[in-house]
């Protein structure tokens, strides 16, 4: 797998990634086993792409600007992947056929990998499994990764958690930006984009004033770093996906922000950081469901909540309880603990 | 101590309520005991009072507020307890002096008690000790009890997760509203109040009309429970807690949100809910610090840490090998792992 990834021709490259992430994917401990040596040996061959994450609520019109941009992006050259971060696609039956319709001329080009959302598992999973088919799509020498989330929950959380930049896709209606400042998302962008601006060109106008004012205020309490010129401040632009206008302005921006973060380390550190991020997530989900697996803790736990809920034991003190309970079985029954190296996704 | 706590005269009562709240929040193995014990002990003669959170940044005239309050609500034949979170009392040496001088009569008036923050450890162990100390005070029949937060980082969430009603003070200052939107803080408030609108009336009113805009663009999007009669809809008003305008006004609302809450369950299900995020809080966290103590892990972490950093390993493939690592040694050290059983509060 690993030399069909690197070298192979076209039709064998793209056989050799979706075989790699589906093993990736797997939560079977010897498939997880093979998927870590499969990372190992990938590693030194990522990294070189630009991460590209793209957010925006439904009907914000994300499919039409990612085909649009990824039409574009290989036009000049570039080879586009798509990756998706949908926790809801193992609820609605995934969204593979939804992909090929969404992106009509990008899903079939020999220049574009897409790949939906993994299926199964929670948002923490469903991220991991993300990063790691970006890994492979990087080695696969695409140079750039755009990673979609669905614009709901705390998708974008972990989408901005994989990638140096993020944008946010808004549309141009009053209210919009305040509730992308109620979920942090506003905060996490990078670049603001008002799509389906041929629409209302006054409304999108006014929105684009808004949001401007609502990034200045929100950076009024941000860090000193940001106020200077050596670092990045929050763009807003307007575009329309739909009649392909800004899509070369979109990019010479994305571009800009490239050059200036790679010079400042700012990109570099981003990396360090978001590594050590996902490091101590996976660590803590990892631990929580050791913990939750144990067979002492699960007889004792339903009567400790009952207890808890009736007011008849403080909170701190069942978690005390439960604690010690889990530390004296594990010293007693290692195996109950070792279950916590399986099922990586949950 | 106990019984000190329950019927002690005035005088007693203080003494025991102070000792068991030191006792309370030592990190000693044995104390704990003893103060799970005292917990179980008390817990049947809590619950009573009515737990107020109030949040608000620096300078918008918490203590003031506090004071008058206090003092109003003593006048109706109340008991007031006042617990503050201030995760950085431990960095400025505490703030006991503070307190005494900042509510200069309510801090020495027989019916109120006031208990500055915990010093010491972070956000999750200070928040464990104020929620400790609160079920004291209402064992001791203080049926007021206000959880007072400082107005940055998390202990606003913190303040919510542990009373029935969470308060948010407000500067009638363009742009606050959108630093308590970023913030979370705003969506956490059942009651939104505009002080020192004394100062200048017309800015007040701009405020109040402003964040009421807020609050009902945020909850448009919220669910539908909170539309109808038989849901709390969070209000706002106006105040001059100097003059001592709308503290009445104020303690009205507070009273009316209290009997809805109460005849529609929802106190009660806020209450269980809190129990079982603090319990799975201090199970989580006391899971991360056996980890973090562990031998083994120890030795490992520098060295895969370097390697994801320096992007020779994956982040979730160095996260298996260390739970892996973990679970190998508790299984034949034991002692290690019980170390979870100590330093409650870190």
């Amino acid at each position: 797998m690993f030399a069909g990834i690197l070298e192979g021709n076209a039709a064998q490259q793209r056989r050799a990634m979706a075989k790699s992430i589906t093993l990736l994917e797997s939560t079977r401990a010897d498939h997880r086993a093979q998927g870590d040596a499969l990372l190992t040996q990938l590693l030194p061959h990522t990294g070189k792409a630009f991460r590209l994450g793209i957010s925006g609520v439904p009907g914000v019109g994300k499919s039409t600007f990612i085909e649009t941009l990824g039409l574009y992006l290989i036009g000049q050259g570039h080879r586009v992947a798509v990756l998706t971060i949908d926790p809801s696609s193992s609820v609605n039956g995934g969204s593979i056929l939804g992909d090929k319709t969404r992106m009509e001329q990008l899903s079939v080009h020999e220049k574009a990998y897409i790949r939906p959302s993994p299926s199964g598992g929670n948002l923490g999973g469903v991220a991991e499994k993300t990063r790691e088919a970006m890994l492979v799509c990087e080695a696969a020498g695409y140079d750039v990764v755009i990673v979609e989330t669905v614009g709901v929950g705390q998708s974008e959380t972990a989408a901005w958690g994989m990638t140096d930049m993020f944008v946010l896709l808004q549309l141009p209606n009053a209210g919009d930006d305040l509730q992308a400042i109620k979920k942090g998302v506003m905060e996490m962008a990078d670049f603001v984009v008002i799509n389906k601006a041929d629409i209302d060109a006054k409304a999108a106008t006014r929105a684009e004033a808004q949001i401007t004012s609502s990034l200045r205020l929100l950076a009024l309490h941000g860090s000193a770093e940001q106020h200077d010129g050596r670092h990045w401040s929050p763009k807003v632009m307007q575009i329309s996906a739909l009649n392909g206008t800004g899509v070369d302005a979109f990019w010479n921006t994305v571009q800009a922000y490239q050059q200036l973060q790679s010079g400042n380390g700012q990109l570099h550190k981003r990396r360090q950081k978001q590594a050590m991020t996902w490091m101590w997530e996976r660590i803590e989900t990892g631990l929580k469901q050791a913990f939750r697996q144990q067979a002492d803790v699960q007889a004792l736990l339903p009567q400790l909540q009952t207890q808890v809920l009736d007011g008849q034991l403080a909170a701190s003190t069942a978690a005390r309880q439960l604690l010690d309970v889990y530390a004296g079985a594990a010293a007693t029954n290692p195996q109950l603990l070792q279950s916590s190296k399986e099922g990586g996704s949950a």
